[in-house]
């Protein structure tokens, strides 16, 4: 039997409708690289967002599917890019301004990028970028973040709001299936270049809708949203659309994420809500550890806490100041959201430290989402706490695929999970615990830094017999790399040398400060590089601070 | 550009793994006709829902798209149904019981039920309908509800628990569409037989989803839902799936409606939230207004009221009690939640008295919905809070057509949206007031009955010339019926020879107690009853009461 029900398709062109006219006069409150605040609210992202559909579409060619790139800070251009190019029926590629000037022409080729969207702040950035290209995009649109004075120096682009003047009331959304994409993000692997993963209508408006329930964010209309997550991340954890969705307001930060910086802007725009790595929290709290006056944050206020697992010590500490962490757990290919510690009424009823516990787990998965342990040779684990293996995911925000790229079987399993890479439990109550990570991956401010690659990076120099490289705890990054080298008989060179032979390859944050001289790396039986084993022995090791 | 998410399909059947796995020991308190209470649990729903599903497919034949229907009270074995039904692939079918054996027959047959499912205490209702279908199901299964007693009387019945008994903890759930359907039920006609709509998984979860949003009902895992709505009517608000999906704990009152009644199961069930027409909650009121005893309700319980409109003073009644109200609106064809008036946060500081004006309006469109107010000359209205029009909707949860129905422009337009039928303005907030209705339906304790069924039925009898019927404010089921005879010259008929005239035809509900007598029915230029002027003439008509 068929249902009765409408054909109506998830799009995100209709939360932007509903965020214009029922919400119309929600505050987004940015602040410019002056830092100077500004002011505007979903009326005038909706009308602008639909100029931009517009001219994307008359003025640049853009055609369903083309993937539009930005490179921007959290800024309302940015907001009316998530909305305006998908309502053009392109797809909104975000690009992480922090990577390698190679890794972002790489990144950008593969996708295909007709069209970018710049900030005028991050023009050397492209600069840098432009001639690595193999494809540049026919259109390069400046946004006038810092005014606009930079823009217009630049040859080959026009700006943002030239582009997008106009009148675009008429302008009609094209009909589109849910499933055609809505975005793209790249996601940095271990060994290889980046991949992409494309999300739909479809799983966006879902995991829009189900991020915004009690258990999960709570988003209401009197929710004012802080958005310390870069909107390159993983569509700052879509949660631009489950606010705009409810009519949440929005706060950008821009550029400026030192935690004074952010803490002025919270109280101007009185946050309800804060989302960010923990780096970002552990320096405010030092700052309101020591304040310099008098902070008028909202009592009860909400911090999403996601990008890197919480210490429960962090749990504890805010919840002394009247600020409530949740803890998210996910990445780019499941959009992110993926497992939270819910409490339920037993759990909530726990001691202080129990329940504090509990939210410093990655706890269970999402409405939606399915989750399970599983080990190459015990197959699916129980849920006791004890049994580990690696956590797989499914469901319908979670990836199938890359773009472009051939499955991988590393990647997904025959039945259809994603494998994460993250070694887990899950206990009789059904909360997952990261125990281990199989990927050898540094989590360094949020950011990720492949071992693979640097070890392969320091092993291209020629006094260097072999390299392994390792996550040493850091107090503000969060992890750090250190590097472990055997030289070759006979053969010299200092960390100096060897980090400046590294460093073209390397965003910034990704060159190492910190090696460690050996005659011998501990192997496993198979010759490979034992991890386990020097992580131990170099866990109260202090790391060298990059700042 | 495709997106790479995987194609995993929504399903109820994820809701219910869900409940079970990770809410196991959530408690389901229920009420049996005799008053005793009894728990369950999630696992128990599940491991039983699953046995039924088994069950069905295995010993009664059920296919899919097969539909099974139900004539239940609220209880543990009708969640089990919600579940297990969908579980084995059929359509969950609730049949309202309050209707006459020949609208429940007619139901039935049209619908294909090819099993029922019936309560012990409801097998005399069944014993009416039986006879009169021209295609009686294969299996009929009779919950022991009241012990089972009733059940081994029936001819030509099974028990339940024979039915369900046998290990299903293998069973598969058939791989479906979401697109496929998960239930369906009958909703009204101002003319002519009821109708059916049929839901889909996709549907169903969607809705269950934006349901438990913080603006809407804010359900979460440490709630306790009290289901006063009948699980037969628009499948309770899809707040038993909503609830299963957060784990929060469910309350089934069964037979027993009475204030006190709810009263004591709310107590013993420790309410959060709970749902009901008017009607209940103005018993409660007063109940609670002269206790017979201390109550020791949950603080800040909030109360989803739908089924008819909210008076202002009831918000204000019951806010001095710190007990909340939230109005939804909607009806069977929009599954049915279609809008909630949501505060924003310049409405949530407005003085008590116009903040409880916003929560007596009919609201904004829910999310994933849109409404629209449209006058067949003047098109489109503007959001003025003046302008009047029919109520449009259109969304994933609404219905596009009836089942096996041709489609009728007079329910659904040519650009796709439903017509309501529904009279209102929005206002620059968008806030939807309802202020007349164009369809000629009563609403007696959230039930509706037929204004134009009553007039066909009336002027059936020889004696009456010409009778209009409209609806007249009630204390106690906030509308009941009038009906305004002419009599034939020379003929005589009194009030209780023409209501047992009419009385066959009619559930009890539905039989009218107050006639008015007059020489002449005030009519409009084209001969059509005004009963805008009736309406106005008999406003302040004390109702005769029926109970």
């Amino acid at each position: 039997m068929q249902s009765t029900m409408m054909p109506v398709q998830l799009s995100t062109n209709w939360i932007l409708d509903r965020a214009g006219t029922y919400f119309g006069e929600q505050t987004i409150l940015g602040r410019r690289p002056d830092k100077s605040t500004y002011r505007c609210s979903y009326a005038d992202i909706r009308r602008r967002a639909r100029q931009l559909a517009q001219a994307l579409r008359d003025k640049a060619g853009v055609a369903r599917g083309d993937p539009v790139a930005t490179l921007c800070w959290n800024h309302s251009w940015h907001l009316e890019s998530y909305f305006g190019i998908p309502a053009a029926g392109a797809v909104l590629h975000t690009l992480n301004l922090r990577l390698s000037p190679d890794d972002i022409a790489y990144i950008m080729d593969s996708a295909g990028d007709r069209v970018l969207i710049v900030d005028d702040v991050l023009l050397p950035v492209w600069e840098r970028v432009k001639p690595l290209l193999r494809k540049p995009p026919s259109h390069v649109i400046v946004v006038p973040f810092d005014g606009g004075a930079a823009a217009a120096a630049a040859d080959g682009t026009q700006g943002y709001e030239e582009f997008i003047a106009g009148d675009a009331s008429a302008y009609e959304y094209p009909a589109q299936d849910e499933n055609e994409a809505v975005g793209m993000c790249y996601t940095s692997g271990t060994t290889g270049r980046p991949k992409g993963v494309v999300y739909s209508h479809r799983s966006m408006v879902l995991h829009a809708i189900t991020g915004c329930m009690p258990d999960l964010f709570a988003l209401s209309a009197r929710d004012q949203v802080m958005m310390v997550t870069p909107m390159f991340h993983a569509n700052a954890w879509a949660v631009p659309f489950s606010a705009a969705m409810v009519g949440a307001g929005q706060i950008l930060p821009g550029p400026h994420l030192g935690a004074e910086d952010l803490l002025d802007l919270m109280e101007e725009g009185q946050a309800t809500m804060a989302l960010g790595v923990p780096t970002i929290w552990m320096m405010i709290f030092q700052a309101l550890s020591a304040p310099t006056r008098e902070r008028r944050l909202v009592k009860g206020m909400r911090m999403l806490i996601g990008g890197a697992a919480v210490p429960q010590s962090m749990v504890a500490n805010f919840e002394r100041l009247d600020m409530h962490i949740l803890q998210g757990w996910g990445m780019t290919e499941t959009s992110p959201l993926a497992s939270v510690p819910i409490l339920k009424p037993a759990q909530a009823a726990l001691p202080t430290h129990e329940r504090q516990a509990i939210r410093a787990m990655q706890g269970m998965a999402v409405p939606l989402v399915e989750m399970r342990i599983v080990d190459d040779i015990e197959g699916v684990r129980p849920w006791d706490g004890q049994s580990s293996g690696e956590v797989q995911v499914r469901g319908p925000w979670i990836t199938g695929s890359y773009h472009d790229t051939p499955n991988d079987p590393g990647k997904f399993t025959d039945d259809g999970w994603l494998r994460t890479g993250d070694i887990g439990t899950i206990d009789a109550q059904g909360y997952m615990r990261l125990v281990d990570r199989s990927k050898d991956m540094i989590k360094s401010g949020g950011e990720w830094i492949s071992s693979v690659e640097l070890e392969n990076l320091a092993m291209g120099h020629p006094a260097v017999a072999e390299a392994s490289v390792v996550a040493i705890p850091h107090p503000k990054w969060g992890e750090r790399p250190l590097v472990v080298v055997v030289k070759r008989p006979g053969a010299e060179v200092d960390a100096a040398a060897l980090r400046e032979f590294m460093r073209p390859k390397l965003a910034r944050y990704q060159v190492p400060d910190d090696f460690e001289w050996v005659d011998a790396i501990p192997k496993t039986s198979t010759g490979k590089f034992l991890k386990t084993k020097m992580r131990e022995m170099y866990r109260d090791r202090l790391s060298v601070t990059p700042d």
